[in-house]
């Protein structure tokens, strides 16, 4: 990197002044139901970035190894536009040099240039969990912080339990923090580990915390209580300058302080600016896209960016709505990128379409007609499942479908056949057959693979890869399934988002069946139609020699 | 009813000092999603009212069919232990005397002994939503409020939009509150009907009215900032004595102040004793019955009550937790009726797995050689792709097969075979053999279904129903796929988590492999094994007849 890229990076990073620190990544993957690959931490960490926090806790490098391979591929893959790398870590063992610690090497070995190092405050966690004494403690978070420090590192010092430390043995969690900010730390960080505390008492301690010690504060809050958002708040109101919370509240337990609402609040009700411009209407873009990386639904009553968030329903509301939706949002939805709603229908409007059309290089506002035919089939196609906000590559296809007149494909299929096979000899086997038209030409032909949707991959390739030789740079890179429940009786759907990759760009397709290798196959189908559009190529088949733009399946 | 029953139900009701005020079956209902039948009001009410709240807002009588026979039926057909029903409805029309306003009647005419009527205090809805003159709308309260106290109501007036309306015009939104007190309503509840108030503005306005009027004030929080439970205690603290809220915090757009962490928080730290003796150990049962009710799944990250208010998945927290559960707990789970859980992932060691053998009924603690096997055994899988934390059943067997010497199955597979056929004329099939060895006899059984993995299902259903009978009462209720992208090079994996229920419990059970159907098969192999012990019987082969735990496929 040469120097003036570096510069125009430190033009965009974020103030120094306030800090919005996630730690989805370390935090947040204590969630149940969270089970991150090293591929999740990096797809999250970029929308983090985009987003524009200013720090982003990677995990803990040394303690397991999938944090360690994190941080040597985030170093590598992502060129971080507005965010500090950090790694997490505790204080030197208790009896050990600080230079000899493993763990304390680990956390320099992972090149994170910022470091927040765990530490007890709370005297009876010191006796009790770390089976030490209180003046060992204290050495020990000097020694560490002064030993990261004097190896170039920034150094953030967690106090866990803080709250309940102070109302314990309130001079001693002061010491903690006077030692962590007197041996460099540049933050010390108030936590409420067991997220029982409630907002007035939080901004007492944080001000009174800072009127004696003087450090830089910030703020920790997990939920337990319902009340991170506010206490997070609250610290803010103390004095705190530096926020840790997570996408969406995701955390061990009830969760951690939900970045969404914490920046709402700070820009749009503080006034404080501590995002880039814009990126707060981006935000419910971001939760959900980050949603569907962990693999959750996207919560539906999050606020401002769940989809009911400003979905009306009471008679009172919508009458006064229609006099002016201020009466009754207590924000305009498009400042953190969501819409109102007034019926209990599912999806996206007229704006949101033209949003996206011009997102994607289509100018379609000065035709009404043409909006409206595309916000009906989407609202058609997410009905039966289908979800566009993780698909946009499918989305722009549907999109080119209603703005060319018709489907243009490349390729048009007539059969295709899985087997997959289970041998009392332990093997497995697994092929499939497809049957298909491209170029006026008919192909058949098979392929074999470990499990019937790559068999399948596999076959449709070897179908078209001497008429189509572009495929070969593509490659499928992620892969996801979702049931969802039948509604109105309907027998359960299974949903496929598919990513692929041509070596520099990758993009998401969607596949809605009733079972997961048809839903497969429609998100191939599309992935690959995608791929050779990107390619330069223009299908040759006229609609009407490609009349169906997806199999016929019973339930796709 | 006679007086004795009438005097110990009076001596049965909270105080009257402090009101906990249930609005689920008028605002709650309000939520996207709800759609209550007079069957699920009487239910809710009926819980409501076992769990002690003061007062149950029902509805508004008169204004709909539904709510006017609730009220009718409610009072027949509830006897109310502490609870108090409550009528909701508007102040009288603008120009209309109040004894001929319809709206009013049905007020009356529904018998509830407590009315809320909602009134604006914000002096742009009077103009633009009411169409009147701010002196009319005083008029129309004084008016309405008099008429129904002398009646012998008890009247609550909601000033809607009151925080909004404070910063737009104090001085009037404080005459509201002055006419309704004056006028005889009992409590006056400020409300933020648009949910964007923080906690120190809500605590700074209730203090300022309070010593302004001296009326009684009440709080309704509406939650699109992520605050309603704390501006709701906020309230609490700048002097309020009445608070709405909601079960699980249905209601309006994000959602109402969710009624079980406010009540959870005044009793447990506050010190304030709001609920009858013993009603917060029944917490987490009646929101989940609510939640049954009105036909969503209960939230599993609500504070409190949520299945994972209690959940712990961090070894360091692990470890300590072994020392004394309180250094990573709020409040003891036992006081609100919820309990701790431990989760087993690989960030989790010994101490987790101790812990979760106990919670299942197992006492491993004697035995460290046992734990390590264990321990070293989870790890081995969940690098491989297995999650425990989300497959209890999986990790009950795995630990059986641990401490039992070698896995005890009640069947043995040979071989299974699917195909799925997507034909020319659009139709598709999806087939599945299977061959298995079950009590010493080889079974060969097909199936048919909707995808391959019903097919697979349907295929060992048929193959192991005479054998098993017990089978038939076993249903899929949820399966859910991930791929897991490959780590060092190794090729993607499959993962798939099934939920199985006998129609009284729920069980959860994984399987890896480098296929979906292969994983499917893994996962079914386990949900039916477990069911069956579940079931009560005991696997009659030996470990050497059954030497294969699962199939041994490529990437199992």
């Amino acid at each position: 990197m040469t120097a003036t890229t570096e510069q125009d990076q430190e033009s965009r990073r974020p103030s120094d002044a306030f800090h919005v620190f996630d730690t989805t990544l370390r935090d947040g993957a204590q969630r149940e139901g969270i089970n991150l690959s090293v591929a999740d931490k990096l797809a999250i960490a970029r929308h983090l970035d985009d987003f524009g926090v200013g720090f982003i806790e990677g995990g803990w490098p040394g303690a397991n190894p999938r944090d360690t391979e994190f941080f040597a591929r985030a170093r590598e893959e992502i060129a971080f536009r507005h965010a500090r790398l950090v790694a997490f870590g505790s204080t030197r063992r208790a009896g050990t040099p600080v230079e000899e610690d493993a763990q304390v090497r680990g956390l320099l070995d992972s090149q994170a240039p910022v470091i927040t190092l765990v530490a007890k405050s709370h005297d009876r966690h010191v006796e009790l969990a770390l089976r030490t004494t209180l003046e060992e403690n204290l050495a020990m978070i000097r020694d560490t912080v002064a030993y990261l420090t004097s190896h170039g590192r920034r150094v953030f010092v967690d106090c866990e339990h803080f709250f309940d430390g102070y109302a314990a043995n309130a001079e001693y969690a002061l010491d903690v923090v006077r030692t962590a900010a007197g041996a460099g730390a540049d933050v010390v960080v108030l936590c409420d580990t067991n997220g029982g505390m409630l907002p007035a008492r939080v901004q007492a301690v944080v001000r009174t915390v800072l009127a004696d010690t003087g450090a830089r504060l910030g703020i920790h809050a997990q939920d337990d209580s319902g009340c991170a958002v506010a206490n997070t708040l609250a610290a803010v109101d103390g004095g705190a300058t530096h926020v840790q919370c997570t996408a969406n509240g995701y955390g061990e337990r009830v969760g951690n302080a939900n970045l969404f609402p914490v920046v709402a609040a700070l820009e749009l009700k503080y006034g404080k600016r501590v995002l880039p411009e814009g990126a707060l209407r981006e935000m419910t873009r971001v939760s959900h896209a980050i949603a569907e990386v962990v693999n959750l639904p996207p919560a539906t009553h999050q606020p401002y960016v769940g989809v009911s968030a400003f979905a009306h329903k009471g008679g009172l509301h919508a009458s006064a709505i229609k006099v002016d939706p201020d009466l009754y949002q207590h924000i305009d939805p498009e400042q953190v990128g969501n819409s109102m709603r007034m019926l209990v229908s599912d999806m996206a409007g007229r704006a949101s379409v033209e949003l996206k059309g011009r997102e994607l290089g289509f100018d379609l506002e000065g035709d009404r007609e043409l909006v409206g035919r595309i916000v009906a089939r989407v609202k058609e196609q997410e009905l039966k499942g289908f979800t566009y906000e993780a698909a946009d590559a499918s989305f722009e296809l549907l999109l080119r479908d209603e703005l060319e007149g018709g489907p243009r494909r490349f390729f048009r299929l007539e059969s295709w056949r899985t087997i997959t096979d289970q041998r009392a000899d332990g093997g497995m086997e697994n092929e499939a057959t497809v049957r298909l038209w491209a170029k006026g030409e008919r192909v058949l032909a098979t392929g074999e693979g470990n499990g019937p949707v790559d068999a399948l991959d596999r076959a449709l390739r070897s179908a078209l890869e001497q008429t189509f030789p572009e495929l070969a740079r593509l490659q499928l890179v992620d892969y996801k399934v979702r049931i969802l429940e039948g509604t109105h009786g309907t027998q359960s759907t299974t949903r496929v988002l598919i990513s692929t990759s041509d070596g520099t760009t990758e993009w998401s397709t969607v596949g809605v069946a009733s079972n997961v290798i048809a839903a497969s196959w429609q998100a191939l189908d599309d992935a690959y139609t995608y791929g050779l559009l990107r390619a330069g190529l223009r299908p040759k088949e006229s609609p009407a020699e490609s009349p169906a733009r997806q199999p016929a399946g019973p339930a796709a």
